[in-house]
C-alpha cells in the first residue's frame, strides 16, 4: 500500500463520525447533532470566543486540537458525560482506539495526530484545557443557548450540570459566566430544575 | 445587547450549516453530507495531507480558513460547482452574506472573521489556494474514494470534472495525483464516463 493510500484509508475511516449521534440536539431540536458537526462547530466556537482564553494562548493550536479531539470515537464511540462512566476505563478505551486509528497512518503523518491527541487527553497545556472547556460548553449552548427557546431536560438538574461542567469550564471565567447565563435562563424558563 | 450576547447570537446563527445538504453524499452513500460535516472533514483533510502543501505553507492557517470558509452559506446557501453559475454573481451574493453575518459580531471579533473570509475569497495566498484545493478534492474522495465502491454519477464525465477541478487542485501536484487516481478508479469501475 502506498503512503497516499494509507492517508486516504485513514481519512475515509473518519467518515464514521458523521454516523455517530451525540446526546445533544442541533439548535432547533429537530434531530441529534452528529459528532462531525460538533467537531466543526466547537472549532468555530474557539475562533468566536478566542478572547476568553488567557493571554498567550495559541488559538490556532486550540483549533487543531478540537479538529482531532473526537477522532477516538471512530472506534470508541461517544461517551456521554452523564453516564457516570469510569474515567480511567474510558481513557483506556479511547487510547486503544487512538492507537488503532493512527496505526493506519504512514510514519510521516502519525506523530502529528498522535501528539495532538495525546496533548488533548493529557489536559496539561492551556490550549488542551481551553479546548476541553469549549467542548464542555458547546452542548449547553446547543440545548439552551437560544434566549426564549431551548429544550426541557427532566433528567438533568443545575446541581448535576455544575458538578460536571464547572471543573472543566470554570478555570476560564468568561466561558463559565456564559455557561451560568445559559443555565440561569433555562431555569427561569422552566426548562431545567435546580436540584 | 452585551458583547457576549452578540458573540452568542453570531455563533448560534451558524447552526444553520447543519441544515444545508451538500450535493455529495457521505462515504457510504446513505444520505447527503451537511455543510457543517464537510467543514470539519475538510479541516481534517488539511491535517492529513499537510505534506502536499508547498514548503512554508502555514497549515494552522489553512485549518482556520477551512473552519470559516462556508460561513457565507448561512445566508447565501450552497452553490454547486456543476450549476455553471455566474461566478461574479455568486461572489457578490457571498460577500453580501458575509457582511450580513459578520455585522452581528462585536468590533472585537469582527476583523478576525472578516479577514479570514476575505483571504479565502481573494485566493491570493498559498494558504487560501491550498484550502480551496482541498475543498474541491473532498467531494471526489467522498464520492469515489473507496476503492471498489462509490456512487454512479451519470450526470458527470471525467471531461467536466477535470475542467472544473484541475484549475483549483492542479497547482498542488500531490493533491492532483490523488484526484486523478480516484477519478481513474471510478472510470475503471464504470461509475463515471470519460466524456
Amino acid at each position: 500500500m502506498t503512503e497516499t493510500d494509507q492517508l486516504l484509508d485513514f481519512f475515509l475511516a473518519t467518515d464514521r463520525l458523521k454516523h455517530i449521534a451525540r446526546e445533544n440536539r442541533v439548535l432547533d431540536g429537530s434531530r441529534h447533532e452528529t459528532v462531525a458537526e460538533h467537531c466543526w462547530h466547537v472549532t468555530l466556537l474557539a475562533l468566536t470566543l478566542a478572547d476568553a482564553a488567557p493571554a498567550g494562548t495559541d488559538i490556532d493550536h486550540v483549533v487543531n486540537l478540537l479538529t482531532i479531539h473526537d477522532l477516538v470515537e471512530v472506534y470508541a464511540g461517544d461517551t456521554v458525560i452523564w453516564w457516570e462512566a469510569d474515567e480511567a476505563e474510558v481513557a483506556a478505551r479511547e487510547q486503544e482506539a487512538a492507537d488503532r486509528l493512527f496505526a493506519q497512518l504512514p510514519d510521516s503523518a502519525r506523530p502529528r495526530f498522535a501528539e495532538l491527541n495525546a496533548e488533548f487527553m493529557a489536559q496539561e497545556t492551556v490550549e488542551a484545557r481551553f479546548a476541553r472547556a469549549l467542548d464542555a460548553l458547546h452542548p449547553l449552548l446547543m440545548t439552551w443557548g437560544t434566549r426564549g427557546a431551548g429544550h426541557v431536560r427532566k433528567d438533568l438538574t443545575v446541581e448535576r450540570i455544575v458538578a460536571k461542567k464547572q471543573p472543566l469550564i470554570g478555570p476560564f471565567p468568561a466561558l463559565w459566566a456564559l455557561a451560568e447565563q445559559v443555565i440561569a435562563e433555562a431555569v427561569a424558563r422552566g426548562l431545567l430544575a435546580l436540584s
